[in-house]
């Protein structure tokens, strides 16, 4: 399990909250022992965008742990009631201040030992009015020989602009679908 | 939102848990008033499959709710710690019995209105030893001709399978991702 058990039912408040597979499951789940509500967890999305002006690619700095000061494409976690596009339009909007146009989805990353799912879509920066959100220290303009490939923030964004700029050589952007393990977890 | 409001705190108990909109936030929160732990609340992804032999497709018959009766391709909520694809193969074989060779990612659909992402993957069924699994009133091959266009248990399904069927003809099956909203929440 990758969630925080809870201490307290949601549902009565009772802290007889049980981890246990229920009858019928085949999962370990948060059962509450006093009124018998179970407690899901699931996979969690984060959206984001790969957002293009002119050939170079738009990265923002992160204000924020995990991964303070490291650089990282624009994404977040998903909210309730939007669309995949309306999440990383207001995701690149909220963390680089930047309005986009999207092209289509372009990377689906499966990460088990963390239970998320990243979707990061190919998009058109709008126009250069752009500025650093409140989790952001800086946002720029990288060309390709410009990546900091070796202080960005995390592993599902250097797997997507890799795909990005080898994809970018045809001109033929197929989904890539793929899963990235925690190094600790693959057996040799 | 579309989640159930937590009627106590997961983290401490109390009963005093709030909506409001927290300081640097601008989604409306589960706030504890309490201890202040924020419940976060995201969408859920539906993962599943559309398994073909000998160009029929399995489809099972629902013997739960909602939708009891109706048929659907084998799909359900993605659990933690697995990948997309693990979870297509997993929904496969607790629905259908069945097991599946993974093609690639098919359908990607946005249901803003109840906070799910279907992902389905294009499979070829691994051998005829199939059977409905206790969600399951019936698992059966059909040919396109026979498909039961008016006892389909949601769009999600009816969508994907007229995709299928267009795209079988070209035998290009590009990714395809749309949001489906509820006709009442779409403006004339």
């Amino acid at each position: 399990m990758t969630h925080i058990a809870p201490r307290f039912c949601i549902q009565c408040g009772s802290d007889r909250v049980a981890q246990r597979v229920p009858d019928g499951d085949d999962h370990t789940r948060d059962i509450c022992d006093a009124c018998g509500h179970i407690h899901y967890f699931n996979p969690k999305i984060v959206v984001g965008a790969v957002p293009i002006w002119q050939g170079k690619v738009l990265l923002c700095k992160r204000a924020i742990e995990p991964r303070y000061g490291k650089w990282t494409l624009p994404a977040g976690f998903m909210e309730e009631n939007e669309t995949l596009e309306d999440g990383a339009a207001r995701e690149t909007l909220e963390e680089a201040g930047a309005r986009i146009h999207i092209d289509g989805l372009y990377t689906v990353l499966s990460l088990p030992d963390i239970s998320q799912v990243y979707m990061l879509y190919r998009a058109q920066l709008a126009d250069l009015d752009f500025h650093a959100g409140t989790e952001s220290l800086d946002v720029a303009l990288f060309d390709e020989s410009q990546i900091p490939w070796d202080e960005l923030a995390f592993r599902t964004i250097s797997t997507t602009l890799r795909h990005y700029f080898s994809d970018r050589q045809t001109g033929i952007f197929p989904v890539r679908s793929e899963t990235l393990r925690h190094p600790s977890t693959v057996k040799p």
